[in-house]
C-alpha cells in the first residue's frame, strides 16, 4: 500500500478522493484543503486526516500526491512535491501561462513522474479507439474529427477567469488530436464566435469554434467545440483512414428505448462529465498507482501539457488575427 | 408488351394499378369497379379503360390479371381467369374457409400461373435476411422470431367480417414462417388476449397473440401479434442459428434524427403499409410481369395459400380449445 | 461497518466479496471455502481472513453472510443463517427440488431479512425500463418478450447437475417476467428442442426454448432461451404496452464502430456474464448493505424464489408432455 | 402530359430519360446523343426517339430540355433552350469557369425557368432536416457539418478534366451548406492534402479537404471532403442549434443486422450515388414536371450555381495561398 494525498476538496478532489481510497493498492492518507469544512468531511467519509501541504510534502511515506487545488497553485506545488520526491497527479492545466508553463522545462520535463489530469485519455471509447487504430483497423490515418460540445455554458463568472474556449475547453481536444493523430501540429486555423450567450462575448470569449489543424505529414483534423449542446455531454471522434472510419460514438445511460408516437427515443446521454468520465477517472488513479509504484510510465506528462497550450494560444491568436497560425 | 386487367379499384386495386402502369412491359388494359366512380377515376388519371369482369375474361389479349375485388370472389374469379388461360396475381386470402380453397387444388394447384399477394416475400429487408441465410451466414437455422405488430386496430366492422385476427393479419406470419424456415409446421400453440380494445373481444376476436410453431425436425418459431403498436408498423424478423443472429428491423421514413433534452430521437418508423411496402409492391407486379411473360414460376402461389390457411386455423383452434395443436 | 462473511470463494463469492470489501458501510470479515487454498488467497487479497461455517453461524458480531457454496448447501445454510439472526444473500437457486424450497417457508417466508441472488432485477437496464414503465411512460403493460441467449454452452458435465435449462437458465427470466409483469403467471406453455449440442439432447435435457406465460389478467410473455447464441451475452426485454414500446438491448463493449469495406460494425457485445453484470453485482451488495443496516427489505426474496422454482417445474413439465400446464 | 428531350445519352441522362418516362405529365419526346448508339439504344427501350439538338430546339411542342451532355457543353446549349422559351434542367456545374458563369447573368438570372442538377436539394434524409430545422426544432441554427467522401477516387484522367476537387465534388456541398444555413458565406478557409492517390497530387489536385466557412451573422460551417471512403457513399449533415443537433445518417442497403463472433454487422451503406440519389433523381424530374407546367419556381436555379462555384474558386485558391479568404 501507498500512501497518497490529495490537494484539494474540491469537486474533482472529491473524486479523486474516492477512487484513491477505493484502489487496494493505495491508501488515501491526508486530505489538504484551507477553504472551510471540506476536507473534514471528506476525510470523516472516506478514514482519512485533514492534513497541510507542508505536512504532506513533509512526509516521506507520502509518495504520491494528487493535486486538485485552484489552477493558479498548480505549477508551484507540482515543482515542489516533484523536488520532494514525490509522484504527481497535476489537473490540468498546469498553469495558464504558455511561458509560465515552459519555464518548468528542467524541473518537469524529462522521465519525472508527472501525470497530467486528461481525463479522457483514458476513456474506454476512445481508448477502444486508439487501439483498433494502432491495429491497423482503417490502416494509416488521414484525418481525424472531434466533436466536443459541454451540455451547458458555464457561468460567466467562470469564463472570466477559465482562460478562454481553447485553454479551458478545447485543451481536452487539442490533446487528444495529439493522442490520435501520434504526431505534432504545424497548423492551426480557427473561426469562432459567439453565438450561445452573449455574456460570454461581453466578457471576450467566444462559444462557439472549429479549429483546423495540420501535421507536418499533412494529416488534417477538425474541433468542433460549443460551450451549449442541449443534449448532453457530446463528446466524439471520427479517424479516417486508407481502408475505413472508425468512430467513438456518445454514451448512453441505458439501452433502454422507448418507442411511442413521436418515434423511436433512446436513453439519455450522459449529462455530466463526471458521469461520462467515472470510469475513466478510476482507470487514471489506477495508472497513477503504477506510477507510484514505479511500474510505469506517465501516459500523458509536461511535454503534453506545454503542447496543448501551445495549440490553445495558436488558435486563440488565429480567431484575434483571422490568420492562418504556423506552430 | 402484355396487356394485364386490374378487377376491384379500391385501396389495393389502384397500388396494383399504378404499378402495372410504370412497369416497362405491361400495359394496363382495363380496370373493372362495379361500385360507383372508382374504376372511372383510376382509368383517366392512368390512361387506361374501364371494362366488365365478363369482357376481361373473354378478351384474348389480356394475358394477366390481378384480383383486388372483395374477398369473397377472389377464389371464383380467380378459378374463372386460370380456366380462361390467364396468370393471375391473386389478394390474400385465396378464401377466408379453409375446406373452400382445399377444394380448389385440382385447378390451381401444381405449375398454374398464379401468385398470391403475400406482399412481405417481396419486402427488400425480408428478401436480404433470407438471403443471408442461404448464403450460410448464420449456419443451420434453429429458430425464428416474428413480430408483426399493426400500427392501430381497424374497426370493428371491417374485425367481424375479416376472419380473424389469424387469417386477416398473422396470415402474413404464417407465410413468412414458412418462406424463412423452408420446412413445414408440425406444431401450433397460441395465446391470446384481449387487450386493445374490448369492442374486439364483443365481436368475438382477440387482438393480441403470441404463436409458437414447431417443424418437424425441432425447429421453434415465435409469432407477437397485435392489432396496434402505438408506434406505427412494427414488422420485425430475428432468425437465431448456430453461428449468430440475423435480424430485419423496422423502416424509419428518413436517416434524421434530432437530439435534444429528451434524448436522441429516430424519426418515426413508416407508419402506414402502403408506405412500408410500396417498393414491395412493385417488385411483387415486376415478378407477375415475369409470370405473365412466362419466363418464372409463382415464388409464391396456391400451396401455401393453402398452408398459411391452415396454420391460422390452428392457431384459431388453439386459442379457442387452450390445446396445442398438431397440424 | 457492519461484518459480512461469504460462504464460497469461487467464481461468484470471488465477486462478491471484492464488491463488500469495497463498499462503505461494509467490512469484509471472514471467507470460508474448504476446498483448496481459495479461501486463502482470496482473503489474502482483500485484507480478510479464513474462517469456517460454524464460526461464523456464531460470531455475533457477523451481521450478514453471503451464501455463493454450492447448490445443494444453499437451503441448508440459509435456513442457519437465517435462525442464528444473520441477513442473508444466497445465490440461485436456493434449493433444485420445488417442494423442499416450498417447505422452508416457515422459516424463510415474511420479511425475513433473505436476499436471493437475481442478479438481474439489480441491472441498470432493465431498472431503467421498469421505472420507465412505472412512471406510465407506454400506458397499461400488454405483453413482455425476453430474449435470453447464453454465449456458449457449458460443459455437459456441468449440464448434468444444473437441474436442466429451465431451473438453470431459464429461472432468472421467470423472476424477470414476475418482476416486469408485476402479477403472477397461471398458465405455462414450452415449446423445446435439442438444436445446440447433441450431448445437451443425451444428458436429457434440452438447449433451446420458447415459453409462453400467461397471467391471470390475460397478458402475455415470451421467454426465447439458448444456451448458446453465437455472439455473446443476448440479454434483452421488449414490453408493449398500451402507449408502445420499451425495450432494453444488449451492452456493447464501447461505443467505437468501424466503417469499412464489409459494412458497418460495432464494437462486440459483453461476452460474459460477470462483465455484463459487474455493475449490477455492486448494486446487489449496496442493497444487502442496506439490508443488513435494517434500512431496507429485501426486493426479491424466499417467495420470489419459489414461484420462479415453480414456473421452472412447470415449464419442464410442459415440454414433457406436449401440454399447456396451469400453475 | 408535356414533351421533354433529354441532350445526352451517358450515365446521368439515361436516369432522367427513364424517370421521365414514367412520370405521368411527362412524354419522353425525344433523345439526343452525338456518340455511338446510346441515343438509339436508350430510345428503343422507352419507346422514344433519337432526335439532333437542333431539331429539339427547333421543335415548339417540346417544353422543356435535360442536359445531361459534356460538361463544355452545358452553358451554351443551356443559353440556346432557354431563349427558345423551354424550361431546363441542366446538370451540375454550369460552366467550370466562374467568370463565364458569371458572364450569362442576364440571359439565364432572374426569374427564368432553369433548375440545376443539384440533387441533393431533392433528397429525402436532407429534405427532411431542412424541414424539421425550419420547423424550429433545434430553434436558431448555429453551425454546421458536412461530411462528403466518397466510396473510391475516380480515374486520374477524370481528375484532370474535372476542374479539380473542389468545383467537382464539394461544389455539392457548397451549395448543401447554402440550402441548409439559408445565408450567404463571407470567409472560406481550407486546408487540402493529397493522401488517398499520390497520382491525384501529381495530376496537381487534392483529395481529401476540410473546408471552413463563415457566414455574415457568424455562423460557421465545416465541410470533410475525401475522394475515398473506403465503406460506400458517406453523405452526412449535423446541424448544431439553440436546441439541440439535427443529423442525417448515411442509408443502408437494408435494415439487416448479422450479430456474429466478429460483432453487430449492419448491412452495407449504399455505394454508389445512383443508388444513393434514385429516389432525390425522381423527385428532381418530379419538380422539373412542374416547372415545365408553370406551377413552380426552380428551387435552385442560376444564382445557386454561380455561388457554388465563387466558394469553389475562393476554397481553391485558400489550399494555393495557405490564406482565409474573403468572398
Amino acid at each position: 500500500m501507498f500512501e497518497v494525498a490529495v490537494i484539494g476538496a474540491g469537486r474533482i478532489g472529491r473524486i479523486h478522493a474516492r477512487n484513491v481510497a477505493a484502489h487496494p493498492a493505495l491508501h488515501l492518507k491526508a486530505i489538504v484543503d484551507p477553504v472551510g469544512d471540506s476536507a473534514a468531511e471528506l476525510a470523516k467519509a472516506l478514514g482519512s486526516e485533514v492534513s497541510t501541504f507542508e505536512a504532506v510534502l513533509a512526509d516521506p511515506k507520502v509518495k504520491g500526491v494528487i493535486i486538485a487545488s485552484p489552477t493558479d497553485q498548480h505549477l508551484t506545488q507540482t515543482l515542489q512535491c516533484i523536488a520532494a520526491g514525490k509522484a504527481v497527479l497535476c489537473e490540468k492545466p498546469l498553469d495558464q501561462d504558455l511561458e509560465t508553463a515552459r519555464g518548468a522545462a528542467a524541473q518537469l520535463g524529462g522521465d519525472k513522474p508527472l501525470l497530467l489530469g486528461f481525463n479522457r485519455r483514458f476513456d474506454r471509447h476512445f481508448g477502444a479507439l486508439k487501439q483498433q487504430l494502432e491495429a491497423g483497423r482503417i490502416g494509416a490515418l488521414e484525418s481525424l474529427l472531434i466533436v466536443s460540445h459541454d451540455p451547458a455554458p458555464p457561468p460567466v463568472s467562470y469564463v472570466k477567469v477559465s482562460g478562454g474556449l481553447f485553454k479551458d475547453m478545447a485543451i481536452h481536444d487539442f490533446d487528444m488530436a495529439r493522442f490520435i493523430l501520434g504526431e505534432e501540429i504545424v497548423e492551426v486555423y480557427a473561426a469562432a464566435a459567439c453565438l450561445v450567450d452573449p455574456a460570454i462575448g461581453e466578457a471576450g470569449d467566444v462559444d462557439t469554434a472549429k479549429t483546423t489543424l495540420k501535421t507536418a505529414s499533412g494529416r488534417l483534423c477538425v474541433i468542433s467545440n460549443s460551450r451549449r449542446s442541449g443534449y448532453g455531454y457530446d463528446q466524439r471522434l471520427e479517424a479516417y483512414g486508407q481502408k475505413g472510419l472508425l468512430k467513438a460514438d456518445n454514451v448512453l445511460e441505458s439501452t433502454v428505448a422507448h418507442w411511442g408516437a413521436e418515434g423511436p427515443v433512446l436513453d439519455a446521454f450522459q449529462n455530466f462529465f463526471l458521469d461520462r468520465y467515472a470510469e475513466a477517472y478510476r482507470s487514471e488513479i489506477a495508472h497513477f498507482a503504477d506510477i507510484v509504484a514505479g511500474k510505469a510510465k506517465p501516459m500523458v506528462g509536461y511535454d503534453d501539457a506545454v503542447r496543448a497550450l501551445e495549440l490553445a494560444e495558436a488558435a486563440a491568436y488565429s480567431v484575434a488575427t483571422g490568420q492562418v497560425v504556423r506552430v
